[in-house]
């Protein structure tokens, strides 16, 4: 059985799957990120594991090992000051799996892992442009035209979450303001809530909260709370304003919402639609599907990480670290 | 020798010409687009045009005919709707050049032409990750990624011009709100000119044209006048803030300025430049270049029409109208 291994790593979490072409995960496992104070503890670790899999499986033939990493660059097969990680610097990833295993190995950011599985195994199965929006503690984002993801010419592309939206807007995690990320996403949601509560005189079930999430407020929404809805709403407006701006540029068939924000449904789909029409250009108007995506959020890291492989195969696009 | 037919389509006139693989325009002609009623009339002097051409120049061995457009689509070989043209509807121009040429043709609008030209004779020469920008009256962007123009799902990608950069901002022919080109084109810069003039109460060279023009704010700007220069930076502000969000999403290698108010040169470079930078989130600070067209004014449109024919001939992908 032809299989790849799937590797996310994430602040939190390293999950790694062995996944068939259908898209079945064969063999998992995670690790605590915490648990490896190097990088290279991490990938002696990892692979050890992989390779208990492939001697207890004898018929899984690997095609390779794909990665999805905050700051994961597909043309460098490094990691790039990552964000949320405790490991610093430039990380050689690709590099130090290649010293374990005889075998392509690919990595990208984790919004353009998800972008890829979506293609091979979700909602843009068969779609050649489509833009994928990762709506979690940030904003990240995945633009594939012609059938190929744009990594632009630096490996870089996709930085839709730091587009500014609102010029001397809130301040955001990368020193300037008004990004896009600060209002559309898991924690952008929960800053308007914040500030929207503050100013409200009326009854909302929110002000009864020890603790605002996007997630509460979504269950706070779903029973009909003004306040929420109007939370929704704002958020919406932002996000379809500049879903908008991005489709006059790379006039998408679709895009698809994924992540925590995006699991409160069409709380988020709805509203975000009716701003995305009411800012877009009539050429393009009542012809971008909003979808959510379709791959299930339990697997979708360690999906989207093997999709890599399967993706660099056909496209015989490999990268292989010189030495 | 081997040569494509290039031709334009603009609002006043339509040239057409013969290009090597050089770029050496063999030979060309051109009428007044207001000369044909109807684009049948158009499409059958043309041809008469070009056939006469071939028969004088035995030599000539015809790859193709690539056409740039307002509002031409790659996918459909239709030009819809155009803007500026006298001519209403879809119009099935390739098939119609189809019925007098057994010769693959190829159209795209005039921003994507003029991409493809630069990528193969100018200052895009080698890159696989870049923007061109159109400032004529409109602004015009055609997008390149991973070595191909971005055309998105319905042929329609690379309306820039059309993203919103002030909500609620300048009224736009398309109907809508603060879009760039109201701000950053030739025509943008001189609504600009005409409300700074009517609040300044200082002296400007301004004040004494008879009529303003983006040539003619240039040649105040070269002066030293004052207020010229505050209108550039004003244009260069909206542009160099649009161009930073733009590399967030595609994390082009270079932006290329062409046309009418690009001929300012720095005038409208180094603001653009200073402004770009200041916007940009780090990752992308000090990577991208920005640059002046290399492809000569005159022949451009030519020049990238007919790039176009070996372009989609190098990558197979000429698109035939089914009957």
């Amino acid at each position: 059985m032809k299989v790849a291994v799937g590797i996310d790593i994430g602040g939190t979490n390293i999950v790694w799957g062995f996944v068939d072409q259908q898209g079945v995960v064969q063999a998992q496992g995670n690790f605590l990120t915490a648990d490896f104070s190097t990088p290279a503890e991490f990938v002696r670790t990892t692979s050890n594991a992989i390779n208990e899999v492939i001697q207890n499986n004898s018929d899984f033939q690997l095609s390779g090992i794909g990665i999805g990493a905050p700051n994961g660059n597909y043309f460098h097969g490094t990691i790039e000051d990552p964000p949320n990680l405790v490991w610093n610097g430039i990380i050689p990833i690709r590099q130090m799996f290649e010293g374990f295993f005889d075998l392509p190995v690919c990595l990208t950011n984790d919004a353009n892992a998800a972008a890829i599985g979506e293609m091979q195994f979700g909602a843009a199965k068969g779609l050649n442009d489509f833009v994928i929006i990762t709506l979690g503690t940030g904003l990240g984002s995945g633009f594939v035209a012609n059938g190929n993801l744009i990594y632009g010419h630096d490996g870089f592309a996709g930085e839709l979450g730091h587009t500014i939206v609102e010029i001397d807007g809130r301040k955001c995690g990368c020193g300037r303001r008004g990004c896009l990320e600060t209002y559309a996403s898991a924690t952008g949601i929960v800053r308007t809530a914040k500030i929207m509560l503050e100013k409200h005189s009326g009854v909302s079930l929110l002000s009864e909260l020890d603790h605002i999430t996007s997630k509460n407020i979504a269950v706070c929404a779903e029973k009909g709370d003004e306040l929420a809805l109007q939370i929704f709403d704002y958020t919406a407006k932002k996000l379809g304003f500049s879903l908008a701006n991005t489709i006059a540029i790379s006039s998408p068939e679709a895009i698809i919402l994924f992540g925590g924000l995006a699991n409160a449904g069409k709380l988020i789909l709805e509203p975000t639609q009716r701003y995305m029409e009411q800012n877009l250009l009539s050429l393009f108007k009542n012809k971008v599907k909003l979808l959510l995506s379709q791959v299930p959020e339990k697997n979708a890291a360690i999906l989207g990480a093997a999709a890599l492989v399967w993706k660099t195969e056909s496209n015989n696009t490999f990268v292989k670290t010189s030495t």
